[in-house]
């Protein structure tokens, strides 16, 4: 049983909370409002720069040539992935730069500086536990969805759901749960199993955390129209 | 003029949305509901703790002995101002292990990540920038509400708004002001400024969504008597 | 002025004693004895594994996407230029894993653990000028030996100072120059020019010791043939 | 068996070139040159420097009260060390500000950067591990040479060897001894021991390293009175 497979065990319900949150739901059936996926597209830009930076943070705390390189291609594939979001803003007339101007809400703080801080204060497995659910769940969420395409030539959400559904993604998410177990061989114990699946959960829950954002930024737009604060409030 | 009351200025809507919310004016009068304070009082420890952890990074990075034993004092100061959250919990049955055994809210994640991570990828005044809140604001509220303390010998929050009020506490705010002043002659240009803006704009907002934690956690218990899931959701 | 050529006038004779070592007047003219070439770059491929953390850290503390790419950028350009190492080792009968279990010397050490630190406890300009006598005054050497391989069509040292006198390299230590004036314009102030003037020197001063290193290792060895100890010593 | 037990026989040459390096043969009979001597203590109050600064680390890195509270004890132990070299260098007519405005010699840089990069990309057990050799190397010479104290009533370097000899010293190795088993049990597989192993061993020999430097920098100064540059070449 991976590693993997045993966090998601212990923090089950943290994890459903994720990836089958109502914002999952109804973009499979394609009645994900609009502005609720452009809310969270916008934020989950933001979100990809502090990925990126805790995926260098993750080469930094490398130790061999091996680990630093799978750190780097995450990287790169995060500065792609960066393209889908550029190419559907596009359509809603934000620009990149556009993008990066925005400010971030507080659920995107809490959650990229949460990851962060988990690589900062830890070591190469606690980066990599608490990066888990997003490459991971995305991946399995992209799986999910794919059939929902077949069924409508005009899903809305076509783009987005092809990119995590891709064969490169599955692949960079099977990557993933394997380089956890080498990191797991090296510095998993028992005794430490239970502050992993600590971090895994608060993950899991950020990232539900992040799609109901989604919903209350739409809100806020609708009963504020002028504009969000920075952090949302 | 200080470094602080620039920044104070530049921010000034969201500086007052943190020490003029509706907590302080509710605690001022002691109105404030118990289960509300009860609920952020333990949050407040929890944030202590990273607080402490993000004061000891400010010794990390210090390049000077002065720099060091400024954030040694501090350290040791949040050390012991934790004594105050102990007896004030004791008193509703909860030991010091309970307070760290508390899950934290994402309200507590999002702020004091955000200020370890301000520290973590900028240098010391970018740090002592984001921990600026805190410490002066704290300070402010405490000499605001303390002449209700005259006028009412059983005021039900004495103990919190004496230790803020202190003479202690003030000269450390102080200290922290006329610290940022020195640290910004280093690295303090005019391009800069704008930047050290949004980190302290963003922290005071993260300030005012941690007064606004205690009004939501007292709601979910009150909904949810079985108990808070790990980061409140 | 560039910061750079600042910096540069600020610490002469230390970055003379860089450029200038006996190690770089023996390489122009050929008499550079294999050993001490071979010493040393075995160790410089450790340095560049050193070198590619730096830039990841450089990643992980940038604030804006540009200063991110730029480092992504060197990051890329250093993993690449590890290929010139092994090509080079190959002749002698190492293989790439044969390099990375080297054992560091402590010149290594000194100077790439300095450099990490720099950036660790400082913020972006800090790391950056702690990083720019490696790729600026590389460049410079590559351009000041590159005539020697037009006066010898069989110099010993032709694949190296071919490297470095490059159109590519050339243009990347341009790039840093350039950028260094970009970051300086944010937390340069004139007070704080002595303290970024003592990280280049002392930069320049470890990679003289780092040329020095190689005729050290190579005395060493003739010394005592059953090999070197970890760090050398 | 300790944790600590185990890396000292897995590093046996490595540690006894440190604990059994002719400045502590010669200064146990008192022959130790004063020049070398102060040389020395010059540096390692720059090192003690940047000891607080891993100490301060280890809080930053740590997830309980309990690991700050060990790091906060360390820190301050440190931070009150530094007195004995501010007492004993004041004879020789050197003040704090000259202490602190000494440059670093090369050995002091490598072992200190070794050590903090060690806690920067590792977890608190690598930190701790690579501390080690530090304190617990101390407590042990200190207890070896007290001895000589008893024969020699008027023994050059008594303060030096009672500090170290003291019973509060010789705590604070114990209780880092147990520290470790304690990290150990955490994150501590077999696998990892290895990796644990090089960094003990590595900074054993870069205290021999440091040693050395007080004969080293005090051939120097006989050489060139004039005074060492930064980094003393």
């Amino acid at each position: 049983m991976s590693v993997f497979a045993r966090l998601k065990a212990a923090a089950l319900d943290d994890w459903n909370s994720y990836v089958d949150h109502a914002f999952i739901r109804q973009m499979e059936d394609g009645t994900l409002p609009e502005a609720v996926f452009q809310s969270y597209l916008v934020q989950d830009y933001l979100f990809l720069i502090q990925f990126a930076r805790a995926n260098a943070l993750a080469i930094y705390k490398s130790r061999t040539l091996d680990d630093m390189r799978i750190a780097q291609t995450s990287l790169n594939v995060i500065m792609n992935e960066m393209n889908l979001h550029v190419r559907l803003c596009e359509r809603w007339g934000l620009s990149p730069a556009d993008l990066e101007a925005a400010p971030e809400h507080r659920a995107t703080v809490a959650y990229t500086r949460y990851v962060l801080d988990c690589g900062a204060s830890g070591d190469l497995l606690d980066l990599h536990v608490a990066l888990a659910p997003c490459v991971i769940g995305y991946a399995e969420i992209g799986k999910r969805l794919e059939p929902a395409l077949l069924a409508n030539p005009d899903h809305p959400y076509r783009e987005w759901i092809s990119e995590y559904a891709s064969d490169g993604f599955q692949e960079a998410a099977q990557a993933s749960i394997a380089h956890l177990d080498r990191l797991a061989e090296l510095s998993l114990t028992e005794k430490r199993f239970d502050g992993l699946t600590a971090i895994f959960a608060a993950a899991s829950r950020l990232e539900a955390d992040f799609w109901q954002m989604g919903y209350d930024i739409a809100d806020e737009r609708r009963n504020h129209p002028a504009g969000i604060k920075p952090l949302g409030a």
